[in-house]
């Protein structure tokens, strides 16, 4: 197979776009899917500081490097979650890219400066350990943007991601989450705009990109969410995107066009009934935010 | 384990109702889903005729004997595709079933009497098998119920089908197939109400019924339809249900709760623009319908 681009020899091919590329035309494929996707949804303003939520893997590390050679001008946040080894390693990918380009790396550790670890916070919340991970990373992550003074924060999630987190609100008919699956949530009420800008990327690719570009990742996957339903989501869409390549692409995107315009009427109206938690100031339906309810707990 | 109902032995597990039964107690529970489809969604009114639309499987032939069970006046209708011996063993389990229970079975044959079989119509039109034979399905079935006096024409779509069906045209975001995707269909503009009483089995529900009932049935899945998406959107959403039981319940329940009813104003908007067809006046977007052009096409 010849790459599509400069026809020399291909070293991967994306069954997707049903296209090969040799490894440079590859990393500029995968630059101007990012550009097409800031692009398209107006993720990322001229002049905007950016803050990267990187968690030493392949999709943030990706990102983080798209996001510079793109010339945006983007930090980088780790947040130690105290999952033993996994997050020492982790944490140290994260570190090397950040040393070997010279870039800012932002750090917080959930143990040290917030006083607890997932495993913990799970077992005492009484909450699944991607709940427990999942409600820290949206706070933490916010406020390190809030306070660090940058327009918008920036996650890793890919096609991949956003097709099993779609098929799960699917499944259940969630329609309050499908109302806010966007790639983009605006900036307000505390909150600073979120984007996803790797949506267009599948997880082998953003693979290959580290691969091809010389970034070391951490390859292992997160031991607590080891035969989670969203792994099993994503096994289900694979097998379907195994039979009709491009399968994940329509269903993620046909959704943002022709669906999830019905769905955003109800989530709106939910998210103007929420008032401020009384501890942090972050918007609630209740009186105490989630996340202060599990610092809560974690410190008892 | 023991019979939820009465205590004794249980024959079979329903993992989604997370219960046993024994043989007696589980025919009346399939019964007792039907009859509360049947009220829930008011498909089938005192009195009224009703056809079933037979293919000789263990869907349609649970969904007759049921509907006898009810008390419901319901014919049975043979559709004969030509299918080679695929279609000559389902007819016979069809008119066995019928002879068997004294029951009154109103046979078509596509070959002999509209001129085409399924290999051949689909050749010729340049569709797929399923396609073709959909389309011959929708309208035989319905004219059939038509030119009988039937007020409802009731077929033995399962939980499985339609999980199946809503999952690829959510995969697609196909909004007017979505719009349309209703347990219950009205009558209105030349077709009889539509009615899929099986919903709330699943097909190993259907399979056990007709065994513990006693009814032989076409095991044989249509030679044809081998490969097709459908099968890859069923096996998907059963590793789906394998993970968490009641998956495509929530699934197909769910959606007809609270998508469903934002799909359908747009669905409703096409079927209002439709005229009739120029030939057999079937509702249709253009001047000569889908069937109509397929007869056309597999006569010359």
């Amino acid at each position: 197979m010849k790459c599509r681009r400069c026809r020399q020899p291909a070293v991967i091919e994306v069954r997707r776009h049903n296209a090969g590329f040799c490894r440079d035309c590859f990393l500029h494929h995968c630059r101007e899917q990012v550009r097409r996707t800031i692009d398209d949804f107006g993720m990322i303003g001229p002049g905007e500081r950016v803050l990267v939520a990187v968690s030493g893997g392949k999709d943030s590390l990706a990102l983080w490097d798209i996001l510079g050679d793109l010339g945006v001008d983007a930090d980088g946040l780790y947040l130690g979650l105290g999952i033993g080894e996994y997050s020492g390693d982790s944490g140290r990918y994260a570190r090397a890219y950040a040393e070997g380009r010279g870039a800012k790396l932002v750090e917080i550790d959930l143990p040290a400066d917030v006083g607890f670890d997932i495993p913990t916070g799970a077992r005492v919340a009484h909450r699944a350990p991607c709940s427990a991970c999942g409600l820290s990373k949206r706070h933490l992550f916010n406020q390190a943007a809030v306070d660090g003074g940058y327009d918008v924060l920036a996650t890793g999630h890919n096609l991949d991601d956003e097709a099993a987190v779609l098929f799960g609100n699917v499944l259940r008919w969630s329609t309050d989450y499908l109302g806010r699956q966007l790639p983009v949530l605006p900036a307000g009420n505390g909150f600073v705009r979120k984007v996803k800008p790797l949506v267009r990327l599948g997880e082998r690719e953003s693979a290959a990109y580290c691969v091809l570009a010389g970034i070391d990742y951490q390859v292992e996957e997160c031991p607590m969410a080891e035969g989670n339903r969203h792994l099993g989501y994503k096994e289900a869409l694979n097998a379907v995107e195994e039979r009709s390549p491009g399968s994940k692409h329509t269903f993620y995107f046909g959704f943002l066009e022709r669906a999830s315009p019905l769905f955003t009427p109800e989530a709106r109206a939910e998210r103007d009934e929420l008032r401020p938690c009384a501890r942090c100031g972050t918007p609630t339906p209740g009186d105490i935010c989630a996340f202060c309810r599990l610092v809560e707990r974690a410190a008892t």
